[in-house]
């Protein structure tokens, strides 16, 4: 049974401009992205991408805001939900791409703003892009012939309610391959869409990026989660509606850290964005 | 003839703690390590790390200085030879990692401060870095039977006085395979060592990754240079000593924009930094 429920992708990245308050966007992080350790990630950067993308694109224009084209991101302590603030400021401005930095900000039980997040992002209009010909998307089976994520042990599911607004559908293979693997090592592939009919678009792909709960698929309820500790992503086109695919490989870099490089690819079998990240092996946060 | 000078990387990397000035370093760049279009984007990278890794080490502590693991940088004008100004703060401490932002900014004709770069940075001690096996280093001729700089075009020679300072020597198959490809796509490989018998450690790699004046290698005199947008870099392991072996694989993105993917071998064969890089391609200054 598939448990997914809208996605409220638009709605949960939504940002703001503040009256009176330059360059400075109010957001709210929603529970339903929790993803274990804090609200994940690459929801938390395409919310950054959203307010850098209205912040770069000429005021009073009537340009569609910048897609983030490099952004790069450190992780300085878990989100969490509710109201979040995203300061902007301007780097550069080009004809070409326009580069900029953002500061996510919270306030916690005590009043006291702590950073979350902190990144810098190259922006531009993915629509002049052209992809050259390259690399080969994955070879996966279809999706209804993958293995959806209500296989996952029910205690990871209760941890993340993330997982609920993510349709992912994994290659066998690569879930069989996980599972004999040491932990944090290994590639993982497979489908991903969110449901209620959101199609793909470029703040998407850094969720994308970031949606998968890999090394808890390792060995059950007491595998180690992973957390980011600096995510950087390439946007390298609009991505065609439909599925999008999914590749992961995980390195172990020793001392409790591994490294994951990511490709999704579009329906029209365009590599549409990458990533690489940093994280630190933690232990899952289970309620 | 080898061209090569003493590679001057310690000197011209150097940073001192402005006195009375919190978390602001002072650095100076060498017109020996200009590029063609400015001051060499590792260079100016390895001084951020510098200066980050000082600022990120508890004051006071005979610690060394932290190394940079994730570093980050948005290239937002290119640097000059002269003084330059690091101001770093620090985002976020830790046990295993700690994080920092630095920006260089220099002083125009005018006197009026221009920002070079924006980087962030996770930094930590590699001495405590186990690399796992994985991916094979590539396979090359030795040093002496691959083609250094010196068969480069002599205006791309002039243009770019940092290729004395750095000893490459390129595989040949892979010289023959950008000389026929089109411009800014392929991949080239090659060993790299700073003259004067300095041997690598992590700062020298973020100069490795972004060592190569790769496009210029296409077509002689009238090709085109990259100027990078944005290198994020991470740094796996402390070198051991001796030749570095580079692998840059270069796609091009449409619309004037190259990226390329770089890692960067020790002599014991293990992969001690990698990075991703997304450029500009734009005329060389020749000089």
């Amino acid at each position: 049974m598939l448990r997914t429920v809208p996605s409220g992708f638009e709605r949960d990245t939504a940002v703001v401009r503040r009256e009176g308050a330059a360059s400075t966007y109010d957001a709210r992080f929603s529970a339903g992205w929790h993803n274990g350790i804090g609200i994940c990630g690459g929801m938390v950067m395409a919310t950054v991408g959203r307010a850098l993308g209205v912040e770069l694109t000429a005021h009073g224009s009537r340009s569609a805001p910048a897609d983030p084209c490099a952004i790069s991101a450190q992780f300085l302590s878990p989100a969490t939900a509710g109201p979040a603030t995203v300061h902007t400021s301007v780097l550069r401005r080009g004809r070409g791409l326009s580069t900029g930095s953002a500061s996510v900000v919270q306030l916690d039980d005590d009043g006291v703003a702590v950073e979350r997040l902190r990144a810098l992002a190259a922006c531009g209009d993915l629509d002049t892009a052209e992809l050259g010909a390259g690399a080969s998307p994955p070879d996966l089976p279809a999706p209804e012939r993958c293995i959806g994520l209500e296989m996952a042990p029910p205690a990871i599911l209760r941890g993340s309610p993330m997982l609920d607004r993510v349709e992912h559908r994994l290659d066998p293979a690569s879930v069989r391959h996980l599972c004999g693997a040491p932990s944090g090592r290994g590639r993982i592939q497979g489908w991903l869409r969110l449901p209620g009919g959101h199609e793909p678009d470029p703040l998407t792909l850094l969720l994308a990026v970031d949606s998968l709960p890999l090394v808890s698929f390792n060995a059950g309820e007491t595998s180690d989660a992973v957390a980011a500790v600096e995510l950087t992503a390439y946007v390298r086109g609009r991505p065609a509606p439909g599925w999008l695919r999914l590749s992961h490989v995980v390195r172990d870099c020793g001392e409790g850290y591994v490294e994951q490089d990511s490709e999704v690819w579009d329906s029209a079998d365009r590599m549409v964005a990458q990533s690489r990240q940093l994280a630190r092996i933690t232990a899952p946060v289970l309620v």
